[in-house]
């Protein structure tokens, strides 16, 4: 299958490029190298020393005999030139990763709330307005977010793979009707992937177009089998407070010896995949899409659910350092349940990978390991949800 | 009150600007003029002839002493200097027409659908990230569209205001939870407007924004009594394909012996307002608020329900012109029933105006006084919402 990877360079999308070429896809990489630019930006690097695409990509070629296609391409700004890609290169399917993913960068200020939004949503509606265009049967598979369910919305009941069935009062009796789920978006970042939502099911029913979107937990871990290949390979590690996801923070931070930042009571129960599993989802959803004139097809991509307090409390327990209770800057409720159905990876045969002493080693090995590259004034969250909100000062020299 | 009014310059905007000044308000107009841009190119121009916006407000000031701010601004791409109208003018409200509302043109190419995406995402935002960044307290009535609800949705219940009660079955029973009437968008144009809901929900709850949302059926009519007070005030009358609304086009259509354009089998049913109605549900919107940390309020801003063909015969029965029954160049329901709950305009005091002769008339005549600038090749709806749609040629040379 040829696949056209949308933000290939980034934390999910370089390790997904890697295995399925190593399955023997035909990838080409498609990023506008964001990611770095937003690092040079915040002024922070990822923990492990990423090499550049042209290198990352040679270096496969070198180790694998396999050839990943690299465009640098801004699919929010370029249209012709995706729309080009899609007419010449027709590739079967288009992942699309090709998005601003952060929620705290997402609030940490008006100009970074414009650009989530400008490119979030114009890349996506460029991208499924230039598959009408180039009138070939592309199918779409599009990282969502479980953000767009929010928490707690659905009571005991578990959270649906994207759509709810309700009653909806008549004078004739309750209606029996199938919706997409209400969506309740904690942040700019979460907002943007509900409009996605709504253009998806625009377009699959007025073109056909065959999307799946894909709400994926917060993922974790660094390496997968591809990217431990060689170091030139490696995977991107972001622990700032903007771009770290938490159990990875949590890991790096066990790691240097800083104590485990946890906002608010950490009673916030969330959603995980290991990033090992979020390549596999992603072949799956690819070899398994909906028909043309399908409704969009939506798996949960989650594997476990965890409390951030029992997280930080068994890293703790794992390496001896302490846990710190910091303001939290986010609006969001102090305590919730999450149980989230996620039958469809499963019935398709996604053998998930749990969280394990194994593999949480293996991920605070490396930061073990590239320590010394770690800016201790980063850690600390403080992109805030609305002005004025507390944050920490920092807890280490 | 002092209001920003953004499209001030359209076909809603400029009535709504005048009687919003003729009822003591203070009023700037900002907009990018993109209704004249496009007529352009179009190839098009209103039937009326209308005036530049500095003639406009100077005419206005002449006839009535009073003064209409005019800031030629695109709110999409200039919002450092939209932040600065907020900071500096502190405007109480804004009414924000400020976004592509022509249907047919948003499916014209993919170059108008992503015109519309991205002026009418972009724009909403910005003027929501800019209330929150000049850090006023701003209300903002935005006009939304019944079109966001679909047709037929509902069953035999009335579409609510914006807000819809349902059950949601759980393990411990059903759970009624309020949610956003669920989207059901006929075109990109409508979708964005679908979008703008997702907007809005989220700023009005994270940053206590206090946001109207009008859904407005098709307007109708041209004057109001205060673009009737001078030629130099006419407001725009638009005819063509893209741009005109369904009655005023069947009556441009009697008024130069036109045959009567009813797509498909006309049994489409939709909801209708007068132009006086809109500028007067724009001031009651205004004048009725909600407080920081409610929910977007949302009223359905129409007076009337019709099916097309009934319109269509009703002025084929008055002026004795045909009826043309011509191809379909939208995906929808060949016919539908439509029933709008709208108490909330109504308890606020609005005495609708019905469709009457007199009111027919008076747009008619309209149309006949300035018949010698119709463009007959411009009539016929060709854009079609998927390539390859059959459209009808000309009807008359």
């Amino acid at each position: 299958m040829k696949v056209l990877v949308i933000g290939g360079d980034g934390f999910c999308g370089w390790p997904t490029a890697l295995y399925l070429s190593d399955q023997g896809h035909d990838v080409i990489v498609a990023d506008n190298l964001s990611r770095r630019t937003i690092d040079a930006e915040l002024g922070i690097e990822s923990l492990t020393p990423i090499r550049s695409m042209e290198e990352r990509v040679a270096a496969w070629k070198e180790i694998t005999g396999r050839t990943i296609g690299f465009v640098h391409l801004d699919v929010a700004e370029e249209y012709d030139r995706l729309l080009e890609i899609f007419r010449t290169d027709t590739p079967d399917a288009v992942v699309h990763f090709g998005e601003q993913r952060a929620a705290p960068y997402s609030m940490r200020s008006d100009t970074t709330k414009r650009y989530t939004v400008d490119n979030n949503v114009r890349g996506t509606h460029n991208v499924l307005a230039a598959i009408v265009e180039a009138g070939k049967d592309i199918a779409l598979v599009h990282l969502g977010t479980m953000g767009v369910y929010g928490y707690g919305w659905s009571g005991s009941a578990p959270i649906p793979e994207g759509y709810l069935t309700v009653k909806v009062p008549t004078p004739d009796g309750d209606l029996e009707r199938e919706i997409l789920h209400p969506a309740n978006p904690g942040s700019v970042y979460h907002l943007t992937k509900t409009l996605d939502q709504l253009l998806f099911a625009f377009y699959a029913a007025n073109d056909q177009i065959r999307i799946t979107d894909l709400h994926q937990g917060i993922v974790w871990g660094t390496q997968t089998d591809q990217t431990a290949l060689d170091e030139r390979l490696i995977n991107r590690f972001d622990y700032d407070g903007d771009y770290g996801t938490v159990l990875n923070r949590f890991l790096m931070q066990a790691a240097i010896g800083h104590p485990l930042t946890v906002h608010g009571t950490g009673g916030q129960t969330r959603a995980f995949i290991h990033i090992r599993d979020t390549v596999r989802c992603i072949e799956i959803a690819l070899t398994n899409p909906p028909a043309a004139g399908d409704k969009v097809m939506v798996f949960n991509q989650v594997t476990e659910t965890y409390r951030v307090r029992d997280l930080a409390e068994l890293i703790s327990g794992l390496t001896g350092v302490e846990v710190a209770n910091l303001p939290n800057p986010r609006r969001e409720a102090a305590e919730n349940e999450l149980n989230v159905s996620r039958d469809r990876f499963v019935a398709l045969g996604l053998n998930a990978t749990t969280l394990s002493e194994g593999l949480l080693s293996e991920c605070r090995d490396i930061a073990q390991k590239y320590r010394d590259r770690a800016d201790t004034t980063k850690i600390i969250a403080r992109s805030v949800w609305r002005k004025g909100m507390e944050t920490s000062p920092d807890l280490v020299k």
